[in-house]
């Protein structure tokens, strides 16, 4: 079984440092408590709520930066998911780090961009990594990237087995008893590729935005396993190698099903 | 307002007049209480659980039939979207009719077949079919169909406001307080490509196989605006005009935000 850990953190706008040290301090709980992956939420670093990309530029980052050193330190040996605003050849993107755990480091930058992101961020140009890690295989997505299922279904032909997804989902309503849109979607996405999602939001009023706070990982079979509730952090042990086998039915199976000529 | 109505039926397997019947009686009673588009379930004239290809042949209609005139009677004017067994060119499909108000016949085959309906029926080879009627535009959908984010993304490209889809879900759990995962699927389709969907399942056990009743219409938003229950009939009045407008923020919208080169 592999544990998953998604740790809600409440980011202070353009803090970087307290928000490193405050993610390095979450990932050591999460790896005490036996995570193999740990997922933090969007912008982690830096905060969301940016006016423009000059307020914003400070609080980024390179993907090299030996600021990621301490969190792999805290891991120890486990992968590692988090949102950070990353620099690279004079732009700015909404990225998620993937830690491989053994020294490696892979990134996702954010495909969809939200609303005022676009002001600030250029769009991700590449296909969303599909990551082989010692915890299995991590597909990345963020945020708003998970309202398009052409996302996930191109991580699960890719062979992923759990997406780890950093999001500031902001505050939203939905109808009681239900999960809010973003993990219905989540939900049924899980369900239409038997792959395991785990989210993380974050939480904290920043310029006055809420957020959802509704980090979940959701099982292979679209169900939820696990909420963030109260406590800010969510953990399920998952079998991601269950996640191999897509057969429905003697007859079916949902990636060998497709009619790719029909869509 | 359009006013949408699900019926569920219990056909008995192989009783094409009675079913036929049924179905007239339903569609009756839909228009009289005022609806404009009439959903019907899955194979309504045929009934589902068929050991062999042998012995639905007798249960099959072409969809040129008189048969249907009775229902386009019935209807008055409305709408109506119902499951057949098809006979065409030697083969069998398990498709969708749909009878325009005006005299007009349309026909959906299933693209994706489920389990032991592949050892009785032939798989369709067209794109499911937008239809432009006065109600609306309606795009089809059958049964397990349902399960391919890509199918609602076809229709929703190609300017569906509303998806009618007649299904027969077996009997399967769920999580109290939740909908059933094929229900999960669709809300969750309903939101990502702001589509009204109206799945209309059927009810009465056969050769033992029990169903899931849970005939839904889903709003555009993707939340539930009314199931059958015990009565057997949902019944939604529902805005198709609010699904022209794919505008999520200001500076986003759910179909150009798609980055295709990356799916």
């Amino acid at each position: 079984m592999t544990r998953v850990a998604c740790c809600e953190l409440a980011p202070v706008l353009g803090d970087l440092k307290a928000n490193l040290a405050a993610a390095t301090e979450a990932i050591g709980d999460a790896a005490a408590a036996g995570a193999d992956i740990i997922v933090l939420p969007e912008l982690a670093t830096s905060g969301y709520c940016f006016g423009c990309a000059e307020e914003a530029w400070p609080a980024a980052l390179a993907a090299g930066d030996p600021a990621f050193d301490r969190w792999a330190e805290a891991a120890r040996g486990a992968v590692v998911v988090a949102g950070f605003a990353e620099a690279a050849d004079g732009q700015l993107y909404d990225s998620a780090l993937l830690l491989d755990g053994r020294g490696g480091r892979f990134t996702h930058r954010k495909a969809h961009l939200w609303d005022r992101e676009k002001l600030i961020f250029a769009p991700g140009d590449a296909q969303a990594p599909v990551v082989r890690t010692p915890a299995g295989l991590v597909g990345l997505l963020v945020c708003y990237d998970l309202a398009f299922p052409e996302m996930y279904r191109s991580l699960a032909v890719r062979g992923a087995q759990l997406v780890a997804a950093p999001v500031n989902w902001p505050r939203s309503g939905h109808p009681a008893g239900l999960p809010c849109s973003e993990v219905l979607i989540a939900m049924a996405s899980a369900r239409v590729n038997r792959m395991v999602i785990a989210c993380c939001d974050r939480r904290g009023a920043e310029r006055s935005q809420e957020w959802n706070e509704a980090s979940t990982i959701i099982g292979s079979d679209g169900w939820v396993l696990a909420t963030a509730g109260e406590r800010g952090r969510a953990v399920a042990d998952v079998d991601l190698a269950m996640t191999a086998d897509k057969g429905l039915s003697p007859r079916n199976d949902l990636l060998g099903d497709r009619r790719p000529e029909l869509y």
